[in-house]
């Protein structure tokens, strides 16, 4: 069998995270990659990287996806451009409409139905007449707060309410990040940034919400709550991309929770925040499940959610080539397993 | 559409308790019982349960499962009367032939390949022929040092060790838990014992290391190495089935490992016994990833065994009846799940 053949759609962090994966990876080939950045287009891939490019053929990085993507010339894109569906939907459609199945990175993409509905339908249908399948995945949402969680209960005869928290840090992430959870400006600015609805905060929680809840039978009784705090630090905190005087916002701490019955069954609890252990933070992925039997489950530390979101989208690049075609999420598929071996011996007949 | 329809086969501590898990489940029956055991044999499945019959037609059990199976009775089978494959192999034919799905609980049967490659081979053969999907499951082998360590390898982009231990208590066990596990007995008994081969200790480590190798692409170089070593009381315990003077063995400590390339990467620790706490040992399940990122889990504490495979057999029904025809092991299938709603819903057209 040819090796597999990639794109990579956004060479953000995220994307070039996944080319020096996929480089290490045997079977595998990457055939393509777009990004705008006038940093990036017209240079090797491999220059970019810092990698070896050995006796591969070069690829070069080009702004226009149709410069990069002809019919079929790649089993999987990943796309790596956006955190909303609306965003993620048009490049979708693209590429899916030239055969090629899609991963994408987008944070609704990983339960898209929670708040797309009629989108997902479409991208469905999009799937099925272009033999192609899409999913949506990554580390949160997409395993930490959601699938894991959803196996954990395989082991229950019965679910009374599931709480999921991520306590991590966001000491690794760059400007973007910073930017969007708001580290270093002021309660105040922060205030008002949450009112405008600038500060995306973690973009997840339906999806994750959603995920669980159609996974193990209970119906929503509507659209889930979601509030954000501030986390204000009482030390100086500070990163190679971020600085927090004392009394300014090292973090933002999310809660949401779905209502079932008219009780609150599944909750989340997510602060993040830059440096967290300079304030005794301990930093952690927990699953706490009450039902026959309970489940406290813990990860210490947190999985990193850059290096983590890298592994699942390449990591699922097989069950995505195998699955029937259509709109999947992360409860259809084979659950998610790290790629040892030659990829091209995962893909069925 | 109809209710699912579901045979029990042994009626057990595991089957009857499949059993009361399916009574309070919607969209689903139990349509047959069969059990050796004349102290059930010819009562109502609801006397022997001490269950609400309600109006559900009566369930009387038999001893022969000829007089509980015709062609298409039932979508699946639960099998719950056997630890190994070549023990179960002829029912599962048997059933599989009479077009049931089948999910076992022979703690062989929930990685059959590890060590019945051609018994492997045959049952999937018969699957096809017969349009039904055959499954072992259980907590472990099935979920706890196997399937779930898969999952964590998810969010690898790189895995070079996976360590799995799960550290329980054997007190909410019968008399042939403790029999088979040695505890009462005195250290002398359980080395003959050892020697004999008349200690089945736990069965599952050649299932669990080859379901995880196989997954993430590693090829063992053989097969895997085991060993068993008392774990002797310093006090005297005592449970409703077993008393252990101090000096005597309170369970069995085993552990496994598999070798890949020359090195030990996966490893196995599996201490059970009765009252752990009596000596300061806590309880829990733990799994250990060396890789990138690494990954260290722990469930606290430990997810016990016997809800745990009632919960993961009734569980997967869905997933089993929807499945391919073939045999099928838990990497193969989505996600394991709880089942809040009806059971009907989860069914593919």
């Amino acid at each position: 069998m040819e090796n597999i053949k990639v794109i990579i759609w956004g060479f953000g962090a995220m994307g070039s995270g996944m080319a020096d994966m996929l480089l290490k990876k045997q079977g595998v080939d990457i055939v393509g990659v777009c990004d705008r950045d006038p940093h990036k287009v017209g240079k090797s891939m491999y220059d970019v990287l810092d990698a070896e490019q050995g006796n591969r053929p070069d690829v070069v990085i080009k702004s226009d996806i149709e410069d990069v993507v002809t019919d079929k010339c790649a089993h999987v894109a990943l796309l790596c451009t956006d955190s909303y569906t609306k965003g993620a939907f048009d490049k979708i459609k693209w590429i899916a409409e030239r055969g090629i199945n899609v991963i994408s990175t987008a944070e609704e993409m990983a339960y898209p139905r929670a708040q797309s509905p009629e989108l997902s339908d479409e991208m469905h249908w999009i799937g099925k007449e272009n033999n192609v399948t899409i999913l949506g995945t990554g580390i949160n949402p997409g395993l930490i707060m959601d699938l894991l969680a959803v196996v954990l209960t395989g082991a229950c005869a019965e679910v009374e309410t599931i709480e999921c928290e991520r306590v991590n840090s966001l000491s690794p992430f760059g400007p973007t990040v910073m930017e969007e959870q708001g580290v270093g400006i002021t309660p105040e600015v922060f205030h008002k940034k949450t009112k405008d609805g600038t500060l995306a905060g973690h973009v997840g929680f339906a999806e994750s919400i959603g995920m669980i809840s159609d996974a193990i039978g209970w119906s929503l009784d509507g659209p889930i709550t979601q509030s954000s705090e501030p986390i204000i630090s009482n030390v100086y905190r500070e990163t190679p991309y971020a600085k927090v005087e004392a009394g300014n916002v090292a973090g933002v701490n999310m809660l949401g929770y779905g209502m079932i019955g008219g009780e609150k069954k599944i909750n989340m609890i997510h602060p993040q925040q830059i440096e967290p252990e300079l304030e005794g933070v301990n930093t952690g992925d927990y699953i706490r499940i009450k039902g026959v039997p309970n489940v406290d489950m813990a990860i210490k530390p947190e999985i990193p959610g850059g290096i983590g979101t890298i592994a699942m989208c390449v990591n699922m690049i097989p069950h995505v080539i195998n699955a029937r075609a259509g709109l999947k999420t992360m409860i259809d598929l084979p659950v998610p397993r790290a790629i040892m071996g030659d990829m091209r011996e995962l893909i069925e007949d």
